[in-house]
């Protein structure tokens, strides 16, 4: 939607937007429009706001790339407020209505992966790490990290697995997860503990993040102060366990194409491995 | 660290900031201190930016309140890309070493839920929703929606059906979960399919998002053609008759102190049930 409204005798052309499915609009590509002075563009999100008003709409989104951070403070004074942001953008909304404001909060969660990969002699795969909160207090302790964007949880276990310790994984399943909150920031985590099996046996370690890494028993692991101290250390050396004697039923990835939402390609969907050994379903 | 450089022959108060875990510093609380023009933001920070470097520095995090909007342009040509957003700040970061960035991403994924309320009679609880891609299609549908900010899953599952529909549950489990990319702009998303008992069973629903809410037998739901064209639909009624014959097993939540991060209270870790009734670890 691109159009023209006066004000005092001038005409001003309206922001370019597009209308969403929840009776919203979205302002985008700003950048590919003609250079705007800040007073010009919170004019002209003045005279925008007027008329989505007028056409009922509700939430109204507008997407800054890095190189219009100059009109952010116009925004501000319109009454926007930051959403989300990624490296190169800023993304900021407003409420038009008087009721609650109704429009989704930001990404809230980042997911972690840990990686517990055991051998046929029930040795775990271990580093030491250089820095954070752990570091220099010998701890031994399963590969872990942050799963990528768009990065499915069993790519980001076999990836850390494979750059921490040049160990090459298959992916089994995940043992547990948790979620907990403040983890970074104001943000929440999920944390999914994995199971994978080795393929290579022979440590590279990486020289940047991992101070050491070796091959270590189930028990030697579970005995270190600091497991024992930890609930989910020790939770992690019980159910390893309780899988090695093939008495643990937990959940496995299953590729589902995403039918109903053609361009977004394979989903994983994760569910208990019983239900799929007895062929129902998928 | 407060401290000053001479830039000029000027004394320049360098940014007050904190040491991190990851050899990095963080920039908050700038709001307290006096107020600044752009350009005298520009200078404090490179002049604090050399002291970093000389120190050692790596990764560097400023806080940007709302006010201090005006401020960001001046961190973007200093080399500053934005991080993440909350509606009262922005959040950007500098990478000072050569080698590549080491900070962590931003959340990358939102958290939803959908609440499979079963009573006794095998019917389930659904809603017609008045917005969205599914409003007017006169498709049936369980009870969903995102996890707030430090909410845990079953308080989310609880929360919207009884917003939805008035009805009081019990939190029973997770059936499975889901992993999707790209399903908020950028953002990844976890699904988590839970299972609840209701405590109640006259329908209230709510006016605002919701166009009808009733009971509706298992076979009825299952029989839409939506559903039928979804795996994850179709997913759903398989799971749920197999577990209404109690041969599925599933993932339930367990408290456990934080015993080794103190402030934070309690946690949530979801584990298989079979584990649990063998009174195993926990």
């Amino acid at each position: 939607m691109v159009g023209k409204v006066f004000e005092n005798g001038f005409a001003l052309d309206l922001l370019p937007s597009t209308d969403d499915y929840h009776e919203g609009v979205i302002v985008e590509n700003l950048e590919i429009t003609a250079p705007m002075a800040p007073e010009v563009f919170g004019a002209r999100l003045r005279a925008s706001i007027s008329e989505w008003k007028r056409k009922g709409k509700k939430g109204v989104w507008i997407k800054f790339p890095l190189e219009l951070a100059n009109l952010v403070e116009s925004a501000i004074k319109e009454g926007f407020r930051y959403h989300h942001a990624e490296p190169s953008y800023l993304m900021m909304t407003y409420w038009i209505p008087q009721s609650p404001c109704m429009l989704p909060a930001n990404a809230s969660h980042r997911v972690r992966v840990g990686a517990i990969v055991l051998n046929d002699k029930r040795e775990v795969l271990v580093v030491q790490e250089k820095s954070g909160i752990l570091r220099g207090r010998g701890l031994w302790k399963i590969p872990t990290g942050m799963v990528d964007k768009d990065e499915d949880i069993e790519a980001a276990a076999t990836r850390e697995v494979k750059e921490e310790t040049g160990i090459d994984t298959e992916f089994k399943d995940i043992l547990l997860f948790r979620q907990s909150h403040k983890a970074f920031f104001d943000k929440s985590e999920l944390f999914f503990l994995c199971i994978l099996r080795p393929l290579s046996f022979d440590i590279q370690k990486q020289d940047l993040e991992i101070e050491a890494a070796q091959w270590l028993s189930l028990e030697e692991f579970a005995a270190q102060p600091f497991v024992q101290q930890n609930d989910l250390c020790e939770c992690i050396t019980d159910l390893c366990l309780a899988r090695a004697n093939h008495d643990y039923s937990r959940f496995v990835p299953v590729v589902t194409p995403a039918r109903s939402i053609p361009d977004k390609g394979l989903q994983y969907v994760y569910l208990n491995a019983k239900t799929l050994l007895r062929g129902e379903s998928f």
